[in-house]
Order: structure tokens, then C-alpha cells, then sequence
């Protein structure tokens, strides 16, 4: 970063101090339970349109704003909705999932927050989360376990949702059947008469979650069969993909399932660098159906995935907020359903 | 979602009651303040070894959180870093960014949360963040303006940072020069003799805060010389990359600053399918220097954002809530390369 010389004078106002809702209370003339009343919307208790006007008019004055910690300590419960901030990259399809969520809670008038913890991580991560109150906790691909759903719950969370392959005791599930991908995937290759199947397994951290049951659904989909599955590591960058490139020969395979769409493009350059023919030496299947995989040459055959909906989620999260002791809900999502196009 | 039948029986703890930290003095036959002492890690008083032990067993049995938001009441701030969730879709290099600044302050033991603020902007979006009563807040390419830096500051905040092309009365600022992106593309265009340069400008909400000062920068960069610039609309999907690639020829250009990599991506495929040669009849440069830039043939121009590094943005936040009275810092970052391939 580039100082750049010559700042501005100091602001002065950040040495003032910050008004409470006593200072709001005494410039309206009223008593702080009615600036409460009023500034929280509390539907209990009626106050007049004036009073009302009068702790609006002094809150903006003094440039008053409640505390949502207070509010939620007297309330029992915050209306914040918190995630952990993942850790992995995300890509445009959890872009697009998100984005509809942090809507569909917002007309349910929950916050969403996305907590970013460090190098903490299962039931530890649970514990710093549980400092902020939240109402509901969405975890997506964790490592999650019945404690710290437990920490979570005894910190007044009403609804804890996983996202992920397994369930969790205690906590409510959407099912991602990543299995499901990978059976889908291999199958289709299968069927396109690839009998030498390799299945990518990005080295990045944080993806096996998802990566090791889409291995393991492609094993079952050809269980049995004369074909076979073999796993090939692969880091996301250019010189990792040209090594596995130069090995495709060698190793015997004439298909890819390349794990998602991403690095099904950076394995399909290798491997057309190398000078293999795609399909012809090497079908190659990605996933996520993204649109950089119709904008390549040959187009990209993917597995399109199908993102639990915002607005269902959302609902979910409202339905166990509103009665925190019913039973665990159960979804399966994540439906898979193979694009085919021309590079398998 | 699919609904899966039979789910397991009711959690039974989530009828229980939340433990307090005067459940925790109770089982620990301590005071309430020493609990307090022991759990937030109050150096200012001295503890005794066995009674800290006590203390944290007793919270360990009956799962008890210390309550971040009481904990702040009474410090009268929080650790939390807050960061509004951006409304615009991320790319990858935004993503690296975000996760090395989320390292950095964790270092310094902040945790960083990312508000989800859905539909209000600028200073009524920063009412909303006042809320929540962060230590410092830190704004990506926002609408913010000094009412909203000022309503931040009254609650609490001890630093606001702003991220974008203006800085703004009373907050620090990293200035991200986006003006300088178009400028360098479309002299490098200029140096490569093209005249007649389209600059593409994203259809999307929320990139027009990068995409006009590109725009006006890349005017700037041939003000005063033989060659126009031509602002190009255009939508992230293949349909309106084919009707601009039709128009291509009628419009005359030569050359494209495609905004980003991604946006190069689309165009320059949608120009190729319509026959045109690329550099011959249409040199193209991106921004950013993704890696998908290299996989593409002909290899991709791009200009090579130097995003500020995470360690120096939360030394910034660290110093600025240490001396929340100090001059608003005035940093100039995003430092623009342009990397020479085979589009241009």
C-alpha cells in the first residue's frame, strides 16, 4: 500500500461520546422503557403518535442507534442467522445459493451473518459461534459433531441446519447427496463405453468433503462392472495439471470425471496440450454446469447440480426457529442430472 | 428438498434452559464476578489456579458460552470486525483477498463478520451494522457517505475503512485506483496500434462502482489522440456476447478492454464463433490475472491487479481502533500491470 502524505485534520466526533438510550429518554422528556418501546417496535405496549414522533426526532439527533446485543439479551434471542464463512473458494454456483438465502431470510427479517473463523474448526468453531447468540446456525460441508450442536443449543441457538453429506444428532440436515454426483458422472462415462475411468480429487484443502463421496459414488457406479476407477490427485494450477497430463498415456484411462467444471478446464488444456484427442483419447465430465463449460472447445459435458432453494431453506430455519423442539427435519438436495455435451 | 420420512424423535435438550454464568458461580461455589474474571480472561484481577480450573470445569459441564455481546456491553466494544457481505458476485481474486484478511485479523485476535445486508444501502445499511456494535468496520466499493461513517462512529466503531475509488469525511480509505485498470489496458491497446477501442461495460447491478471509473480512465488514456473509445453494454451470458459479436464489424472496432478476465472470456468466444480472427481483427485484454486467462487459446492480456495485502489492511484496523482520534489514513492501492499474452 502507498501512504499517500498530507492526511486531513483529525475528525472530531470520534472522540465524542457514544449517546445511550438514557440521553435519547431525557431529550424526549419520556422514560427509557418507552425509548425501548419505541425504537425496538415492541407491539405489546401502545404509544402515542406524538411520543412516538418525539424519541424518533431525539434518536436521530443524537444519532442514537439500539444495541442488538442489548435488545437480544432482553429478548432471550437475537434474529441473527450465523454461518461460518467458508473456507474453501467458493464458486459462482455457492455464490448464487448464498445470495438467494441472505435474501429469502431477509424478507423473514433475519440477519445473516457469515463468521470467519480462523484455523479453528467441528465443535471448537461451534463454541466461538455460540458468543455471538444467534437465533439459527447454517453450517455448510463441516466437521460438525453432536457436541458442538449441543454447545450451540445450550447458547439459546433455536435451529441448527448442517449442509452437507451426513446428518448430525440433533441438528436438522439438508443431505447433500455428493455421492450421487459422482455415481452420475461415472455412469454416463460408463455408458458412453469408457471402461478406464480417473476421478480428479483437488488437493486443496477443505474440499474433500465433497470430493471423497464423489469418489466413492463413482466406485459404486461401476461396482461390479468391468470398468475401473482410479484416483488422481490434483492441485489447481497449471504445472500439477500438465504432470498429470503427461501420465494420462501411461496410466491407461480414457476418462476423466474432473471433479467440477473448473478444473475439468484445466485438466482438458493439459490435456489437449499434451496432444491428446477430447473425447477421443479422454471423455471428460465436469460439474456444477457452469457457463465456462459451453464456452469451451469441445463444450464441457458437466453434471448440472440442483442448489437447495433460498426461499425453502429459509423456511426451514423459520419453521425450527418458531418451535425449537420438534424433530430434526430430514431433506435430500443436490439433485444430479448429467449435461451431455461434446467432450465425452 | 425432498422431504425423507420417519425423522428421529425430538432433541430432548433443546426443551432445556441456557446455563448462565451464575450457574456456573453456583456449581463452582465461586462468585459471579469471578466467573467473569476467569471466562473473558481479565488479566486485572489475579485468580487462583484451582479456582480458575473450577470455574472452567463447572462451564464445561453445563456447556456454558460467555455471551460475546455482555461481554462487549461491559467492555464497551467488541473484537468484531465488521464487513458488509458484497452484493455483486465474487471472483476469485476478491475471494483470496477476503480470506487472507480474515487470517490477518484473526492474528490479531478480531473475528470478522460479514453482514448480509439485503436491499438498503449506504447510510441506512450502516444504521444496520451499528446494531451489531462492531469495533471497526471495514467497506468494499459501498454507496457509504459521512452520515453513515458518523452513525458508525456514535455507536461505537473506532475505525471505519472504505475500500474504493473516493474516500469518504471521516473514514480511513484504501484507494483503489480503478481508473488506472482502464487506463493501462487500453494504452497497452493503443501501444499494439489499435484505434478504434470498445470498452465493455457490465449490465450487472452493483459493478458499476469498478466499471465506470474503468471506463472514464480508459477515455483518459487516449483523450487527445487519434482514437475513440466506445462504451460496449454487455450482460454475463452468451446471448448478448452473440449480438455484440454480430455487431462487431458494422461498429468498427478493433481492439476490447473486456473489463475482466471473465467478461474477456465470454466475448472473446462469441467473437471467434462469429469468424473473427483474435488479435487480427479484434484484440482483446481482460483485468485481473486469473489463471482461466492462460487456458484460453489465444492466451489472454490481462492487467495484473495488485490487491492490498491482508496483513497491512488489519494493521490499519489495529491501529486506527487503538487511536480511533488519529487522521483518517489515506492509502492508494490496486496497482495496475499489464500482462502481455496473445489477444492483444
Amino acid at each position: 500500500m502507498v501512504q499517500i502524505p498530507n492526511p486531513p485534520p483529525p475528525e472530531p466526533s470520534a472522540a465524542r461520546s457514544v449517546p445511550t438510550s438514557a440521553d435519547v429518554a431525557r431529550l424526549a422528556g419520556v422514560s427509557r422503557a418507552t425509548v425501548s418501546y419505541v425504537l425496538n417496535n415492541t407491539g405489546a405496549v401502545r404509544i402515542s403518535e406524538p411520543t412516538r414522533r418525539r424519541v424518533h426526532e431525539a434518536a436521530r439527533e443524537l444519532g442514537y442507534v439500539p444495541h442488538a446485543a442489548a435488545r437480544s439479551l432482553r429478548a432471550g434471542h437475537s434474529r441473527m442467522v450465523l454461518m461460518p464463512a467458508p473456507s474453501f473458494p467458493v464458486g459462482p454456483l455457492y455464490s448464487r445459493f448464498l445470495g438467494e438465502l441472505q435474501w429469502a431470510l431477509g424478507r423473514l427479517d433475519y440477519t445473516v451473518v457469515q463468521y470467519g473463523t480462523v484455523g479453528v474448526h467441528g465443535d471448537e468453531a461451534a463454541r466461538a459461534w455460540a458468543e455471538l447468540r444467534p437465533v439459527a446456525v447454517l453450517v455448510p460441508g463441516s466437521d460438525l459433531g453432536p457436541p458442538g450442536v449441543e454447545v450451540l443449543k445450550r447458547s439459546g441457538a433455536r435451529a441448527v441446519v448442517t449442509l452437507g453429506p451426513e446428518a448430525v444428532d440433533g441438528a436438522h440436515a439438508l443431505l447433500t447427496d455428493q455421492q450421487g454426483v459422482g455415481r452420475a458422472a461415472t455412469r454416463h462415462l460408463y455408458d458412453r463405453g469408457r471402461r478406464a475411468i480417473g476421478v480428479v480429487v483437488p488437493a486443496e484443502r477443505g474440499l474433500d468433503v465433497f470430493s471423497a463421496p464423489r469418489l466413492d459414488g463413482a466406485r459404486r457406479a461401476v461396482a461390479g462392472t468391468d470398468a475401473t476407477v482410479t484416483e488422481l490427485p490434483l492441485a489447481y494450477d497449471e504445472r500439477d495439471a500438465a504432470r498429470l497430463a503427461a501420465r494420462w498415456r501411461p496410466l491407461g484411462l480414457d476418462a476423466v470425471f474432473a471433479y467440477n467444471d473448473e478444473y475439468a478446464m484445466l485438466l482438458m488444456r493439459a490435456l489437449q496440450d499434451e496432444g491428446l484427442d477430447i473425447p477421443g483419447d479422454a471423455a471428460v465430465i465436469g460439474a456444477d454446469d457452469l457457463m465456462l463449460g459451453r464456452l469451451l472447445r469441445p463444450r464441457l459435458s458437466t453434471v448440472h447440480l440442483e442448489m437447495p432453494a433460498g426461499r425453502d431453506l429459509a423456511a426451514l430455519v423459520d419453521r425450527a426457529v418458531h418451535d425449537p423442539g420438534a424433530a430434526p427435519e430430514r431433506h435430500k438436495v443436490l439433485g444430479a442430472t448429467v449435461v451431455h455435451r461434446e467432450s465425452s
